[in-house]
């Protein structure tokens, strides 16, 4: 588990102006990593401080800033990064810290170096921050799967596993791409009109975006070894924000026996920057707390660290912008809000499941949480749940379904072409200053056409 | 669709006599791909010749043989050559039959060049013949998603999709080994005793091979633009031999409702040929003649090609030899035999079907088939099938449930620590040299004790 140090001092200011700034995501308290690339310099690792990106890669080409790895660095290697033991991530981060400290001077009065090694955030195209070996979606919202099962299932929404598993798949990691890429909707095939007909083919009718949060991999393991609960935390490496894009109909239809394949493996978008376990530190929070009827965690899956602090208090939101929404002025609307705190399981549960097996883990490995939803409707974390199964055709018996109005008089079920939708994610505590995520954005552009699609 | 030519006439020999043995799976009408490692030269990529491998990448180094990626080739990138044209693909698979045929002298007669450009098979450590950037496993025998279907849902074994959809779902990636390496039984959370109950913890009792045929992606999709049913051909590099090795307990406990988890990803072994669909043109069948009681394939995945020669006539055998068997001597058994043409779904159509929502492949990614299992008895692939749910504590009534038995005296329901697990396959036709696929082979050892286990 991460401890609170220097680094996290409130009083901390940097000479980077735009990092002082009150409502900054990125405060030198923060110091999350990406990747980008630039016409001049090619691929980047950076770290985000303010409205600017500092250009780490150079700063260890130019003895700014050293690591074990500098070769690696210097070529914008971020898996190499990732792998390096905790002990000197935590000495890479109060070097970085102390660069871009108002009273560090290195930089600071070095007007040439300063110009190369600050880059504007808009000014740079982020590329994702890692190759990610092997991309796992879990579904550790108890909220989420309680509401999704319900409707997949109405006769038995949580099956009996759930409450011991951190259940998850494996996802595609071919298809994740990063914030502000546009999203085609997908084609597929839909489910029959009637049972026993034969499905249809063309656009998802039912496109939904699901409000996730990633953890990445750091240092991994061997094959065969499982990772001990105690010794899990040692083994992330931070987070970001995903959309786990979902064609409800095409998943409906496909998902039985197997789970979710082509519904999910069109698009999932990652928020360019990962915020380390170091920068939430001051963040962790309890476990969530299980009704006292619930079984408690099997022993392997239990440990002191995590009774206490297993959790990130984490708020997030979705906003959401149609075309016509950007046409005449008007800004994104707020859909819903929740708390990485509210997950059944936490982050080293779920590692410590996934190699439990002794399935191995490499450094750049990303574990999506699953749609984080919270008790309340406000807190549904997808379309589906926040219009209850929006325009299927088996409405469940007695519950509402109520589509969402936009401001300009439109209404939305499910997302319709041209509509982006936009996450955020902030960590606030007294006494810290709060520390964001950035963003992660997409926009749905519409199918292609049937000449192009495989038919 | 590959077309048969002069580099698999009967009549070709080479100068390395092991070629010309009738019981070879290697003649010069096979050439399949590998990569290994030697202490002197480091990594290399390979091509299969009678008891030898010939090193293409000291081939391609010295001169003997030419691409357009020589540089990627030196450096034992195999994932660059399965991405390059079917054009160039043929010219080097002609280069390379050329090079190793009875009257070339090149080699042949080169004693100096000859001793470095050829190795022998056993005196080589083998690795995973590409990186493989996604691993997705298929469902595609009707016959063993019949009879699994019928032990995990008596009352309703064959979804309503399955004559639709290819179905299949994303697999782990990190946890594919090479032949020859040794599996060990995973430890996870094993099924409640009775409904309601809490799970179990410990190693795996119920372990579990699957014969199942591998294919290589070459040449890729960008994201968003799917793969035509009449194109997908000239996107598959190669075949391959995978045991998806299967914890029929963990399976059961964990697999509702996103599918196997934990219950694969410990392992699979692939064989570490790349058998190339050039060499596979002579073998290739109809596709599976449905009954006619089915539904045709939707017009996405129906193209005159897969109709007339969508198949591949690859018979498959299992072997399995215990511990106590290599003791006492005796060889391995064979537990069943089937064969690849009766997939319900050909690898076009998987393929196809997989990049239909616009799911972008790269070269290397692999698609494995799932369990290969015929129409009889003698054919299932895997154990559960072969026992008929073996040791379960609920049997399906009026079904036998029949234990295998071994030469010792021993009887299997389920695999052993100890027992070895041998695949084999070959392509034989009138008029053509047999081709076959080498061994994709792992033993069982026990699983870690309990102190080393997650708990």
């Amino acid at each position: 588990m991460y401890e609170t140090n220097e680094t996290h001092d409130r009083g901390l200011t940097s000479w980077v102006e735009s990092a002082n700034d009150s409502q900054t995501d990125f405060p030198i308290q923060n110091l999350p990593f990406c990747r980008f690339r630039t016409l001049i310099s090619g691929l980047g690792i950076g770290v985000g401080i303010g409205d600017q990106i500092l250009d780490v890669s150079l700063c260890v080409k130019e003895g700014l800033l050293r690591t074990s790895i500098d070769h690696a660095v210097i070529h914008g290697n971020m898996n190499a990064l990732m792998e390096i033991s905790v002990t000197e991530r935590a000495e890479l981060r109060a070097s970085i810290s102390r660069l871009l400290s108002e009273n560090n001077t290195a930089l600071r009065d070095n007007p040439m170096a300063r110009q190369r090694a600050l880059l504007a955030q808009d000014s740079v195209e982020f590329v994702l921050p890692c190759t990610v070996g092997d991309y796992t979606d879990f579904y550790a919202s108890v909220f989420h799967a309680t509401n999704i099962g319900s409707m997949f299932r109405p006769d038995n929404p949580l099956l009996p596993n759930y409450k011991y598993i951190p259940i998850g798949y494996h996802g595609r990691g071919s298809s994740l791409i990063v914030s502000g890429h546009d999203v085609r909707r997908p084609v597929g095939q839909l489910p029959p009109a009637q049972d026993g007909g034969a499905p249809g083919f063309g656009p998802c009718k039912l496109l939904d975006y699901e409000l996730e949060v990633g953890m990445y991999v750091g240092r991994g393991n061997r094959l065969g070894e499982p990772i001990p609960i105690n010794e899990a935390e040692d083994h992330l490496f931070g987070l970001c924000l995903v959309n786990d894009w979902s064609a409800r109909d095409l998943q409906r239809w496909e998902y039985q026996p197997l789970g979710p394949f082509l519904a999910k493996s069109f698009a999932t978008t990652l928020s360019p920057w990962i915020v380390t376990m170091e920068a939430l530190a001051p963040f962790r929070c309890p476990a969530f707390q299980r009704p006292s009827s619930d079984p408690q965690p099997l022993p392997y899956l239990l440990c002191d660290n995590t009774t206490h602090s297993g959790g990130v208090d984490l708020n997030l939101e979705v906003l959401l912008q149609s075309a016509k929404m950007k046409e005449t002025g008007e800004g994104p609307i707020k859909m819903s809000s929740s708390n990485l705190r509210d997950l059944y399981w936490t982050p080293a549960q779920m590692l410590t499941h996934h190699s439990s097996n002794g399935c191995n883990m490499s450094a750049g490995d990303l574990f999506a949480s699953g749609t984080v939803s919270g008790p309340t409707r406000s807190a549904r974390g997808c379309l589906m749940e926040l219009t209850w199964d929006g325009e299927l055709d088996n409405p469940v018996p007695g519950t509402e379904r109520t589509p969402i109005q936009l401001p300009t008089g439109e209404q939305r079920k499910f997302l319709a072409d041209g509509d982006e939708v936009i996450f955020r994610g902030a960590c606030s505590a007294d006494g810290f200053r709060t520390i964001g995520f950035g963003e992660c954005r997409g926009a749905v552009v519409p199918a292609l056409e049937p000449a192009h699609q495989t038919t």
